[in-house]
């Protein structure tokens, strides 16, 4: 066997204060010494497979070619299929559970060629107990493409198909208005929105952003320090989509925005109120 | 001098705020360039040897042949020895302080073949003050095993006897009780006893738990989603141990249980209550 | 073209809970697949030069030759300079914004040899947005100069006398005291003044500190656990500067001590208080 791909990217939400991350990679470099494992973000709230398929879905297309291995797993020891799915003609393979944590970055990826649910004993460890399928399952089921086994070896072939699609909020013209979402709130407090530039191109530079029971106007910059101090702004952000901001402060701390919040946008009636 | 070692395996109480954890692997990668560093976890609460040594443990038997750095040292700059231990038959080294940390590791491991005390200053890095150990003394100790630098070579040997042994949590058995006590609570909020389910196999699928001054029902089952919503279960966890889990929830938060916290487990009288 | 560099050694504010790190680090490693990247730390809180440049200073002399990044860019998409300097007559180049991030480290690597400024689009990817520097600028830099590419290849050259210098607070004598500022708290809560042991050599063991309207008395000790419970001392630490310490327990939350406050000492009139 010659080894086939040497980058695992690798996301999850075991965050870092256990040793789940590591002993992973343990398992990994045990498996197939010449890997180099890539830390996406480990911080994924607990669960929370949403937010983990939007950030495996931003990241997608600058990982090197090879595995992802996403492992946000709420349904870990039950019947949720654990798989793995080759995308790009072989150029990357996706290894996680079959919870719709993989499709967005799938789909990213040009959709599957194939897929096999992962069945085969011989390349995952045995486990005490059922709960850490990172370690006994999706790990050495990630190093043993690296090192070289084929797809096809790990266990019975999917219908792709048949895999769970993932949930990618759309926006809605409302009259006058576009109802959007946040998608992602940032460290620097950037609430990213599923709003494309163009949706909002006959808008005008200023905007009213309407969500819960709160108004505030904003303004289309170029970038933060555009803004001046304590004004919104909203920037086309480095993925492409409309980012709610705040000059060197949380645009998510002073407007109490967060992941899952709708927001309305509509042409201002004067400018500034 | 040939490389003897390919991969350090390292954990630590250092945090990933400050800039302690990159500078022992800067550090490490001058000594021996050819090393890959594992990080285990670097986030054990300031000082706190018992949950180190319970993460090592908890690790050891998946990490790779090589060295296993660990550094949990509140007794820095004092008389507390600074040690290299073999274990294996030398598949294995353990650098760390000599305060317990690595004790539960190395008697996995099958115990300490041999042990030196790191006094060599020419395996060191010279002090501008004695506070920094993992950087001037036991980084460069694991770098140069893993560049071939004999183990006697860093230091006197001493009697593997004498190194701290670690403390292990024992479970009681108290007329029908049986007293354990948790051991770790992980970022899912599962917690973690230091019961193995051959000690309850007799207690039947419900049984009561009580801590503190409180008392809950808890049902045994195969894995997280098995548990109703909101219903506390006893889990046979990934490596091996009874943990109190609480599906989609964390169970230490909503049962207020916490490491170290004394837990009694008895047959439920007559099922749910 | 021939690798020149293996090593990136990456500093930031970017955090670990999005996938910033992991994104840049895929970016480097599509270009530059031979590269170990090695994380100083990325919890500079967000937009702190002076935090970020004072750890890069720390860091600086620990890293190993190669390249470092280092990403805390308040001013991205603004007119600020994106830039590289090359110092120890080639053995490293730092790459970053030059907002005086850089520039203490610079220094203490023996100042610039040479500087370009980050224009060549043919070594920058493509960016939706213009907010994400790290992984359309910064780090592809980084990544080309280790495969080879020449640091005048980047852009322009730039007179290294032009960049953005540092901040770095310096001591003041009043009297008989010795005025000074907490540069940094670390993990464990002692507090890094900005103050070289020899400065406080003829005031004895025993000092008087001041700070906002509070004051302790702190004794001169070797290492923390010389010092008794509850018992604040002034520790050389592993920088060579004096630390305020507390053992086993945080200076910092006990006297509510902070980077950036001015501390005063002064030798104590008669010992304990």
């Amino acid at each position: 066997m010659s080894p086939t791909y040497d980058t695992i990217s690798f996301l999850s939400d075991y965050g870092l204060a256990d040793e789940f991350v590591g002993v992973v990679k343990g398992v990994i470099r045990t498996i197939a010494p010449h890997v180099t494992v890539i830390d996406l973000t480990h911080e994924i709230a607990p669960h929370d497979v949403r937010a983990g398929a939007l950030a495996l879905a931003r990241s997608v297309q600058y990982v090197p070619p090879g595995v992802v291995l996403a492992v946000v797993d709420p349904g870990v020891g039950t019947e949720r299929r654990a798989v793995a799915v080759e995308v790009g003609g072989g150029s990357g393979v996706l290894v996680g559970p079959d919870n719709g944590l993989l499709a967005p970055a799938v789909a990213m990826s040009g959709g599957a060629d194939r897929a096999v649910q992962l069945t085969d004993a011989a390349y995952q460890l045995p486990s005490p107990g059922p709960t850490f399928a990172g370690r006994d399952v999706f790990g050495p089921a990630a190093a043993h493409l690296c090192a070289g086994v084929d797809l096809g070896d790990l266990g019975p072939a999917i219908d792709p198909i048949t895999l769970l699609p993932g949930i990618v909020p759309l926006t809605r013209v409302d009259g006058d208005d576009l109802v959007g979402e946040v998608l992602w709130v940032d460290r620097f407090g950037n609430a990213q929105l599923n709003v494309d530039p163009e949706e909002v191109a006959t808008m005008g530079d200023v905007l009213t952003l309407r969500w819960s029971d709160k108004a505030r106007t904003a303004h289309r910059v170029g970038t933060y320090d555009d803004l001046g101090p304590g004004r919104i702004g909203l920037v086309v952000d480095s993925y492409g989509l409309l980012s709610v901001a705040l000059a060197r402060g949380s645009a998510s701390d002073e407007l109490k925005l967060h992941a899952g919040d709708a927001v309305t946008l509509t042409p201002a009636a004067g400018g500034e109120r």
